[in-house]
């Protein structure tokens, strides 16, 4: 039979997966003699059992409890709901990976009608008894048997009317005492007379089952949704005796962090708060006090705190997040964990600890999340633009960020998946508001401090927070904020800086992020390691020049269709398109290549000396003209009602929509297709490449071109369209007296392609894996109609664990891949193998890239960290599994 | 060095690659016994390798002609251009596989200006020596030099004019020598002085030359496309002394073949023409005389021909096709091949030759082609319809056709892929409108017999023909026709029927065929051979039934939203569609229940005792509703110009459209996708099936049907879906008191799928491979967009060999198909195959998923023969080879 059921001094660190996150670092603790409170821990093991059983307990959990709870009560000497001396636990969840917030907790378990007046009288302290049992009651309703919170507010709320008081201290033991018989009606009355019983054991039995059920409440699930945290991990459930930080001025409560989270400098960094219970300041309604302070109000229990702080980091080797607790001077620590910081600290960490010499460079380079990353990659606000300070806050989470403000999370969700930026407004978050981060550029509330829910999550999520906005009014009646004394409405924007703590009037202009010597650095040892190159999607000069800054080492995907789209040029890319035969569309042409000619020059001296892909023209044509409602309205309107335009020119507008309309327009005319049935067009490009190449040269440069074909399906498309380009460029070459050669290449974005990647390889210099379209063909999903829609559904739903557009499905799309790799090598063993879809720029995609034998991915300029890092992670990690 | 030329002694039948079909079957004919015509043959290799070279001959072609050439001089006694006894030949080309008239032939070759004179002189007859001259001047300058053939004609007519005589006939030797001297000045005017020299071995070379250059000209590059001939392949040429059917009223030529090609009837079958070239009878410029009435004329010239029909039958095996010439008395015999046969005729041939003992039944299944058997499913008039009776012609060409009258091929091209059946209304047609038969209905000729140019190819296509229709009147003119003394206008309407050789104004109704002893024999062998099951899809109990008679064993594919697309349905469909609430949806579906429990009742019972595969919803929700175009129209007509209608109900309507209009619907929301968002329709349709089957067992019936998810792209999404269905057959089950097992499977159709067949597997009892789906997605082709646009233009440029929606495209969407196949049996190794896309009907693709191991194919009732005679001749052909 499993052991569902550990003491925590049977449990050690490496004990998480089966304890869980708090578990195993409160049983580690315990073991290295760190003070924490007594207790035992229900395991994961046991939480999946009995979900998978519906609810129903494995065989000897409870046993295993009760066995483990008396062997507490012997060596407390106290007992559960005893008359004299009552045993009180908190009852938690400890997830295998952190979940602030997401999961249920139950305190001061152990008491009922008889256990409390044991508790007032041995505390000497009624009001503190009756409270901590009006608590219990509450939370008891609340968590196990589902009673609404507000129905214990309201009843609060009015006996304080009644007793005329203005805060909860204020109420007397008596009051408190009568106000447990109110929270008892009330439970009674919404789940039933017997619903909450008198035995504490029982209700120990509930509580846990309560916590192992909040695993699979919605918010959790979310929040695993947004962390890639499996679902079937399962929690565990930490029972432990009770201690108090509320029984006076010698007692307290507080949170630190063994180095500053947001900046990773080595200095003191927490907030406490005296006489009360830590729920008071992670859930942010009193506004804590800096840690510094501590040390006037309780000397020696703040030196203990800040010797366990360094032992503590020195035991793990990583920066630590520590919840303590101190009951009439005496410290517990409750809860350690590796602190989670934002990506600045955790570079800057990293470094520092490698110059202290803690860990390897390879470590350092292992320890960041590539993903978090992306925090360091958000903008700033431009430092010249004109500010209209609304008002400050505190700097809870960094970074800029700018959006209409709305003042809830489904509003949120709402407008920001329909494509708005909005800044969520909030008096303070709580787990539930999680959907409306997700979509938020930012978050602002009127309360809470660094450690405040909305801190945390914004932190975690890499997204700009500012917390505490003294003077911060929402108005949720008439949808209007008030903040620095003026009002706004839902929907008007604001600009916020969660680097200062600062919100501004209005939309402001942003600067892209400039890096710190920590991350050069870090990303210097990452270049060290990896063997995979990186290079960048940019189809602008400008791109092109921000890609290098971020370290490209080329262009992997320069697509040339956004150059036709500029207004200046798109009246020649129609008449290309109207040309009633090969003359009219050749002078149209003749038009473009100059033009065409000058982007490419930007663009290769901007990658002066590195590889630039240049793709020939991929999407469908009518994706340059209007659509076919409106080309058919504007021809309604001018025969109709006589509004002004030239008919013949509209009515043969309108015929050549009809033409080329496609009805699945991605599996239709484009890609090679195009070149193949109108070979002027590549032509030019072409020629636009090799004379731009030949003239960055000739004034010195070192250009180097590469041409791609799209969308190739048959060998033979590869090869008629490779003569056509080696033509133009023997051409060229000859005209202006230079040798030039240029490797010509394809994509792999047909899953045919990787199928026959021999037969292809014949014709290609290179292939680049087009893995958007590859996802969208593999799986038979249009990105555009898909995304937003049912694979929306799909990940709520639980059918698929990721967004194959974001993380590269490595069963369907990641097996072509591999595939095509292994195809086209057979052929040609040094053939060039790149990615160019957006995985390029997932930390995870890009691991399966390198484990497979990829020679570069490419991604957008600002993903370009991202990806040098999770290569050199990828290239450490020995563990790769491939299917 | 290669051996390029052979004389006709050195061949043998079994060198038909290397010398042509025509060339090996002269060598074998000589072989034997068989009189011919002495000569050599020039290789294919030749041509092929000439080509490789742009034209250049290889090393030793030359020498090798000169050769075999002084050869055939010595041995014949004579010499090409000998003033004395001048050595005539004709070159023809010969390919490995037959293309009649598509290339081309110069005859009388050796002829110049002394040659004539010595031809003369030694025939006793000038007329014909000057008329042969004239003949090849006319020849060489078409062939060889280009020149256009009207300007030839017009000399003639000129001359004829001048003389004023009508017919060439009445032309004298002078006149004919005079006409020579016309015909070199139109060769210099258009050539050039030099062109025409009078060195009969230059022109050997350049004819040979010309010869080889046919091979790809356009007419024989559409035609090799239309009978899957490859292009690489090359020509011989044949080099053949010069016989006469000319040479006056002891002299004939003729076609005949040892059976009836148009029913198989072992009979004679034939045409002659006395004092003609063959040129005469296969042109159909002459209308020739049946082959019987050739003993009266020249008895021992037929006894001999009668008497080598025979041996020649006997020696190949197989129906024969001859050309003959009676040169003054003496049987030439000019080619003989397997004579092509209409599909009627090839079973009919082969069950008697497997009576006659001459063949096995393998045999007999082996040699009849799988294709040629559409022939047989044409539809034939209604024999109860009212017949206006406009002509009768010959039978050239069984079946029966409707469409709109075309007088030339382009025209006929143009509107047929338009859409529009047409029927082809010609004079007589060449080898230049083969682009206007492809695409007709049928073919209508004024000239021409059995073995008319227009007849074999319309035979060879199984498309109806009737020729030489008496007093048919072609004024191209003004576009009409008098046909029956009637005058109808190009785009009017008639029937025809190439059975009987009857053409009817207007549109007739036509039935389908119905199959002979002969047929169900040979079908009925196949059967005993293959071990690949054949399905049909069918949507209707009508279709089951016609599916059975062709011998369905079952239903690979029922589609269910056919159903739903009725005109009493929609109603209730669109109501589901546009529900506000799962409540109104579930009120549409009920209504819908009841009928979709009907449609299955009716299939299950015509299919009793055989597996039905139900497909559930597969088609995306916005097919049921009008499109946004239109819905758009809608609104604004009755909002801005006051039509009647319900403004509410077209917005809201116009609204669920724009919501469900998807950019790729083909990728978009459907398939099983609809299932996990809307369960209650999938739900619905399951109740209906479990209780159709419920019913029709109680009826006393053996319904078995099976359910099918569609567009399964993640094992999950079938584990969901397959829940569903469960739980509601044990529902239905239940309530009816009864067991009914029902297999549950998945189409195969994404190309993630085939990649997770292992896993697919787990879930399901069956896959089908919805072949055309996975087309489109592996080769990211959308069948509506391509098809008519670039796929055309890729199979004309000759980018890919064949249609890909028509012939499996094995390197790619076969490698897909292999892979789900061997994944699946992985995990259930008795896992049941099928595949349901129309490539279950196509002989080529049957043969690759025998050989793959799928256990039934599926396909349209009308292919179902053709499957199974597919199957049983891929079961025998152990020379399958994969990729």
């Amino acid at each position: 039979m499993k052991q569902y059921v550990y003491d925590q001094s049977e449990g050690s660190a490496e004990m998480r997966n089966l304890l869980g996150g708090k578990g195993a670092n409160v049983a580690e603790m315990q073991r290295i003699g760190v003070p924490v409170p007594d207790g035992f821990t229900v395991t994961t093991e046991a939480c999946v059992d009995a979900m998978k059983a519906e609810g129903v307990w494995p065989e000897g959990l409870w046993t295993g409890v009760l066995e483990r709870l008396e062997a507490l009560e012997q060596r407390t000497g106290r007992r559960l709901g005893d008359p004299k001396k009552p045993l009180l636990v908190s009852v938690r969840s400890g997830a295998v990976f952190s979940m602030p917030g997401m999961m249920d907790t139950i305190l001061n378990l152990g008491l009922n009608d008889v256990a409390v007046r044991g508790l007032a009288l041995e505390s000497g302290n009624p009001r503190f008894a009756w409270d901590s049992y009006r608590r219990f009651v509450q939370m008891f309703g609340e968590v196990v048997l589902g009673v609404p919170s507000d129905d214990f507010e309201h009843a609060l709320s009015m006996l304080k009317r009644e007793r005329n008081v203005k805060n909860d201290t204020d109420l007397t033991a008596e009051d408190l005492e009568e106000l447990v018989g109110t929270f008892k009606e009330i439970t009674a009355a919404f789940a039933g007379p017997d619903a909450f019983g008198d035995d504490p054991r029982e209700q120990l039995r509930l509580a846990i089952d309560a916590i192992f059920a909040s695993w699979q409440n919605p918010r959790a699930t979310v929040y695993r949704r947004a962390n890639d945290i499996p679902d079937d991990l399962g929690t565990a459930v930490n029972i432990m005796q009770m201690v108090y930080g509320n029984l006076g001025d010698t007692s307290g409560t507080g949170v630190c962090f063994t180095r500053n989270p947001a900046t990773g400098v080595n200095e003191l960094y927490g907030e406490f708060l005296i006489n009360a219970q830590g729920e008071d300041v992670v859930a942010g309604i009193r506004t804590p006090r800096q840690l510094a302070e501590l040390e006037s109000e309780l000397p020696e229990a703040y030196a203990e705190l800040i010797a366990t702080m360094v032992r503590l980091e020195a035991h793990y080797g990583d920066m630590q997040d520590i919840e303590f607790t101190i009951e009439q001077g005496t410290l517990y620590l409750l809860q350690t964990r590796n602190g989670k910081r934002t990506a600045a600290a955790g570079v800057r960490v990293a470094c520092d600890m490698v110059e202290e010499g803690v860990i390897t460079r390879e470590q350092a380079v292992q320890r960041i999340d590539p993903k978090q990353l992306d925090q360091l990659l958000h903008p700033t606000i431009d430092p010249v633009a004109p500010r209209d300070l609304l008002a400050s806050g505190l700097n809870a989470s960094p970074g800029a960020g700018v959006g209409e403000i709305v003042l809830d999370a489904d509003t949120a969700e709402r407008r920001g998946k329909a494509g708005m930026p909005v800044i969520l407004v909030r008096w303070e978050t709580t787990p539930d508001d999680i959907h409306g981060v997700i979509v938020a550029e930012g978050v602002l509330t009127a309360h809470g401090g660094m450690t405040s829910h909305a801190a945390v999550v914004a932190r975690g999520m890499g997204k700009p927070c500012v917390a505490g906005i003294d003077g911060l009014q929402i108005d949720a009646q008439n949808r209007t904020i008030t903040i620095g004394g003026r009002t706004l409405s839902e929907g008007d924007t604001v600009t916020m800086d969660g680097t200062t703590g600062e919100v501004f009037a209005g939309a402001m202009s942003l600067v892209p992020p400039r890096f710190d010597e920590y991350f050069e650095r870090l990303t210097g040892w990452a270049d060290e390691i990896r063997t995979l190159r990186v290079r960048a999607n940019a189809d602008t000069p400008e791109d092109a020049e921000r890609a290098r800054g971020f370290g490209a080492e080329g262009i992997g995907l320069c697509r040339t269709e956004h150059m036709f789209m500029s207004e200046q040029r798109l009246p020649a890319v129609r008449r290309m398109i109207l040309a009633r035969d090969e003359d009219e569309r050749l002078a149209a042409l003749d038009e473009l290549a100059p033009m065409q000619q000058g982007d490419f020059e930007g663009i290769l001296r901007a990658m002066d000396g590195l590889p630039v892909t240049i793709r020939l023209l991929d999407p469908p044509l009518h994706e340059f003209l209007p659509s076919l409602l409106d080309a058919s309205v504007d021809v309604e309107r001018i025969r109709e009602h006589g509004a002004a335009g030239n008919l013949k020119a509209a009515e043969a507008l309108l015929t050549r929509v009809k033409e080329l309309t496609e009805s699945n327009p991605m599996l239709g005319t484009r890609g090679c297709r195009l070149g193949l049935l109108f070979p002027e067009i590549y032509e030019m490009q072409a020629r636009a490449i090799v004379r731009a190449a030949i003239a960055v040269k000739a004034a010195g440069g070192d250009p180097c071109p590469e041409i791609m074909i799209p969308l190739v399906g048959f060998a033979e498309e590869l090869r008629r369209m490779r003569e056509l380009v080696e033509k133009v460029v023997d051409e060229e070459c000859e005209a202006a007296g230079v040798e030039f050669p240029i490797q010509i290449g394809t994509m792999i974005e047909l899953p045919r392609a990787a199928f026959v990647a021999d037969q292809i390889a014949e014709h290609g210099d290179f292939f680049s894996f087009g893995t958007n379209d590859l996802t969208q063909m593999v799986l038979g999903l249009s990105r555009d109609d898909a995304e937003g829609k049912f694979l929306q559904q799909y990940l709520e739903d639980g059918v698929i664990d990721a967004n194959p557009f974001q993380t590269l499905d490595v069963d369907g799309v990641g097996a072509v891949v591999r595939m095509g790799c292994e195809l086209g090598r057979k052929t040609k063993p040094n053939i060039k193998l790149g990615v160019c879809g957006e995985h390029g720029g997932d930390p995870a995609s890009v691991g399966f890239f390198h484990h497979v034998g990829v020679d570069y991915v490419s991604c957008s300029p600002f993903r370009v960290p991202i990806a040098r890092l999770a290569a050199a992670q990828a290239a450490l990690d020995s563990t790769f599994k491939d299917r």
